[in-house]
């Protein structure tokens, strides 16, 4: 199995990248701490739904689109 | 602002009962706490990426089709 943390980390920073979001500018409108912010765009850190959702909405994403699908959990 | 914790939790449970999975048996497959799965069948609790990803494996399904798109979380 892949871990799909991981591959969430690597989705996030794709889509925060692309939306020209630095990881400052991320923790000021989500109001999660700046180190946090960093330590959960390295994949370190297994945060809940409830900071996915506060990131989804600050960079204006579903919140699904940050996540693995089963087939790449399960690959 | 809607809860977007009580919208994964419906949506988890339209899954489930879709998929005939008693709450027993998903504690069983996940190895989740059968009381906490009942918490979380009910948005009572925030769970954690990773447990996300349990259930999604246990149900067989995408983890984002358990999740609110950004407009139901906005709306």
């Amino acid at each position: 199995m892949s871990d799909p943390n991981k591959i969430f980390s690597e989705k996030l920073r794709a889509i925060r990248k692309g939306k020209d979001f630095s990881q400052d500018k991320l923790a000021e409108l989500t109001k999660i701490d700046r180190s946090y912010i960093g330590r959960i765009d390295r994949g370190e850190v297994n945060i809940t739904l409830e900071m996915l959702f506060k990131i989804a909405v600050a960079l204006e994403c579903d919140p699904g689109e940050m996540l693995p699908s089963l087939k790449q959990i399960l690959h």
